[in-house]
C-alpha cells in the first residue's frame, strides 16, 4: 500500500523541485571551475560533497509538511536535507517556539538545523518588514551553509491571497502575478505552489507531524489574515469552490503576459528614441497603449523614480502629454523626477 | 450656484460621450455618400435630422440618472434623447411597471419612449439569458428608431464585479477586461464606468427622481448579487476601501494588455507557418509562452473550437506539445477538434 494521496502529492511536489536543483547544479557545474588543482596525475578528482537543500519551517502545517517530504525525498537523490526556523521575536516565548521547531525537523533527521533570531523593524508595515527580516536570515543562513536552494511553504491559497492583494493595488498584470515559483536566482523554490493549505494539513496528520498555529494567521490587524478568514471565504460563497484554483491559475497566466510585455517595451525602447536618445511623441504615439506605457515607465525609473511609488496613475499622466496633448506643463513624478513635451519630443529627468 | 456634484459628475460624463458620439457621426459622414442626388443646383442640401441617442433604462437608479443626465445634456448638443425600457417578463407586474418607466422616462421629456417586451430563454443561465434577450430588444430598438447609440448605465461597481467574475474563470488578462467604454461597433456607450453606484443614487435623490429597486439585484439566486451584497464588501472589509476602484482600474490595464498581446499574436501566427501553412514545433518553441498560447488558442478556434468552450487547461495540454514533448497522443479539444505533434509540425484539425 503507498502513501497516503496528501503524503503522495507533497512528495511529488517536493520531487519535482528536487529535481530541477540538480538540473541546474549540472548546468552550472558546466561553466564553474572544479576544484581540482590538487589531484596528482592519476588521482580521482576528489568527490564534491552531497549539495545541500535547507527548508524554510516556522512549524506550521504547510512547512512542516513540506520538511517531511524534504526528508524523504532528499537523500533519494544524494541530496541533504537542512532546516531553517526564524524566530521574529514578535511574541514573548517566541524563542521556546523556534527551539521546539528545532526539535521537529531534527526528529525528521534534517541535519544542519538551526533557529536564527531576528529584529524586525517597521519599514512598509509589520508584514513587509517581517518579511524582510527573514529573508535576510534565510540569505545569510544559505550562504553559511553553502546550501543550493532554500524551499518554502507557500501554497495556492497564499497564492491566491497575493493575487487579491496585488488586484487591491490596482497597478496592473504585473501584480496579479503573484509569487514565482523560483525566485532569488534560483536560490528560493516553492514546491508547495499548486498544493492547497488542506492537503499540507492533512498530510502532516495522518503523519502523526505535530504543527503549530502562527497566531499572526488569524490576527485581524494583518490584511492577509483579514483576507484568509473573511474576504476569500466570502468570495468563494459567492463565486464558487473553484475561485483559489482561478486564482493560481490568473497568477501564472497573467506572469507569463507581463513578462512577454516587459520584453516588447524593452525592445520598443530602442526604437523610439532619436539620434541622442530623447523619445519621440510621435513614434510613442504608434505604440499600443500597454507597450507604451511600459516604456514610459521604465523611462520615469531610470530617470530616478523609485518603481514602488510610481503608481499606474502617475504614468497615465504621463502619457496624457502624448496622447491627449494640450498644452499642458511639466509633471512631476516621485524621486523628483519631471516629464515635460518639449518639441516633439518626451524629457524625463530628475528635477 | 451650480448643480449638485454628484448631477455635475454624472453629466460631464454623459456629454463626454456625447461628444464621442458627435465626432463618430462626424467622421462617418466625411466617407458615406450624401443623400444629396435630389438637391438641384443652387439648392441647400435637405438639413440631415438631429441624430437620436437612447439610454436603456430599467428605471433603477444608475439608468434613471442616465437618463436625467441624457435629457439634459442632448438639446445642447443639438441631439435628441429618447429612451427604451425591456420588459424580461420574469416578474408578475413586469409589464405595469415598464409602463410606469416610460412615464417617467416621458415626464424627463424624452423622445421617443418605449417599453419592450421580451421572452428570457434559457441558454447559458438565467443571467445570460435575460443580457442576450435585452441586447437583441435594444438592437432592435435602435435600428428601428435609427439611434446614433444606446447609452446604458453600467456603473464603476458594476465593473469591479464583473472583473471578479472574471477572475473566478482564471481564464487570463481578457477575462480580467471587464466592459469596454464603447461596443457594438459604437453602437452602445457607457457613460458612467468611471462613476460610482452611490453617486448615481444621490444625483437621483436630489433630483428627486423615483427609482426601483430590481429584486434580482438582491436575489442570492444570481451570482452577480451575492459578490455585491456579500463578496464585494467582504473584500473590501479586507483590503480597504480602494478595491473597486482598483477592480474598475485593473480593468482598463488588462484591456490594453490583452488587445497588445493579440496583436502580437496574430502576427506571430505567420512567421512560425511553413510554406505549406503548418505550425513548425520549433519555431513556436522560440516564441514568448504569452504569445505561443494565444498563437494555439487562435489556431484551434480556426479549426473550429467553439471559443467559449475552450479553457485555458486545453491550451496547456496543446502547448505541452511543444515545451514538454515525450510522445504524448493526440489532444481532444472542444468542437471534435484534434491536436498533435506530426514530423516537427503542429496539425490542429477537426476529427
Amino acid at each position: 500500500m503507498g502513501p497516503h494521496p496528501a503524503v503522495a502529492a507533497i512528495r511529488l511536489a517536493v520531487r519535482r523541485v528536487l529535481h530541477d536543483v540538480l538540473t541546474d547544479l549540472t548546468d552550472n557545474a558546466g561553466v564553474t571551475p572544479r576544484a581540482t588543482a590538487n589531484a596528482g596525475p592519476g588521482t580521482a578528482p576528489p568527490m564534491p560533497p552531497a549539495p545541500l537543500v535547507l527548508v524554510a519551517c516556522s512549524g506550521g502545517a504547510d512547512s512542516m509538511a513540506l520538511a517531511s517530504a524534504l526528508a524523504f525525498e532528499a537523500p533519494k537523490l544524494g541530496i541533504r536535507a537542512g532546516g531553517v526556523t526564524v524566530d521574529h521575536g514578535l511574541q514573548a516565548g517566541s524563542d521556546l517556539r523556534a527551539a521546539e521547531v528545532v526539535n521537529r525537523l531534527t526528529a525528521l533527521r534534517l541535519d544542519p538545523v538551526e533557529a536564527v533570531a531576528v529584529t524586525v523593524g517597521r519599514d512598509g508595515g509589520p508584514e513587509a518588514a517581517a518579511r524582510d527580516a527573514r529573508y535576510a536570515a534565510l540569505d545569510a543562513a544559505a550562504e553559511r551553509h553553502g546550501a543550493a536552494a532554500v524551499l518554502l511553504g507557500h501554497t495556492r491559497d497564499d497564492q491566491a491571497e497575493t493575487v487579491l492583494l496585488g488586484l487591491a493595488r490596482g497597478s496592473g498584470i504585473r501584480s496579479l502575478s503573484g509569487m514565482a515559483a523560483v525566485t532569488g536566482a534560483g536560490r528560493y523554490r516553492r514546491p508547495f505552489l499548486q498544493i492547497d493549505r488542506q492537503t499540507a494539513r492533512k498530510a502532516c496528520m495522518v503523519q502523526s507531524l505535530a504543527v503549530w498555529d502562527d497566531p499572526h494567521n488569524t490576527d485581524p490587524a494583518y490584511t492577509r489574515s483579514r483576507l484568509r478568514h473573511d474576504g476569500l471565504p466570502a468570495l468563494e460563497k459567492a463565486l464558487g469552490k473553484g475561485v483559489v484554483e482561478a486564482l493560481a491559475r490568473t497568477a501564472q497566466l497573467s506572469r507569463d503576459d507581463a513578462d512577454a510585455l516587459d520584453d516588447w517595451a524593452a525592445e520598443a525602447d530602442a526604437s523610439v528614441r532619436d539620434a541622442t536618445g530623447e523619445l519621440e511623441c510621435a513614434k510613442l504615439y504608434a505604440l499600443p497603449p500597454a507597450v507604451r506605457r511600459r516604456v514610459l515607465r521604465r523611462a520615469a525609473i531610470s530617470a530616478g523614480s523609485p518603481p514602488g511609488s510610481l503608481f499606474a496613475r502617475h504614468v497615465e499622466e504621463v502619457d496624457r502629454l502624448i496622447t491627449g496633448w494640450r498644452g499642458q506643463g511639466v509633471i512631476n513624478l516621485p524621486g523628483r523626477v519631471e516629464a515635460r513635451r518639449q518639441g516633439g519630443r518626451l524629457v524625463i529627468r530628475q528635477g
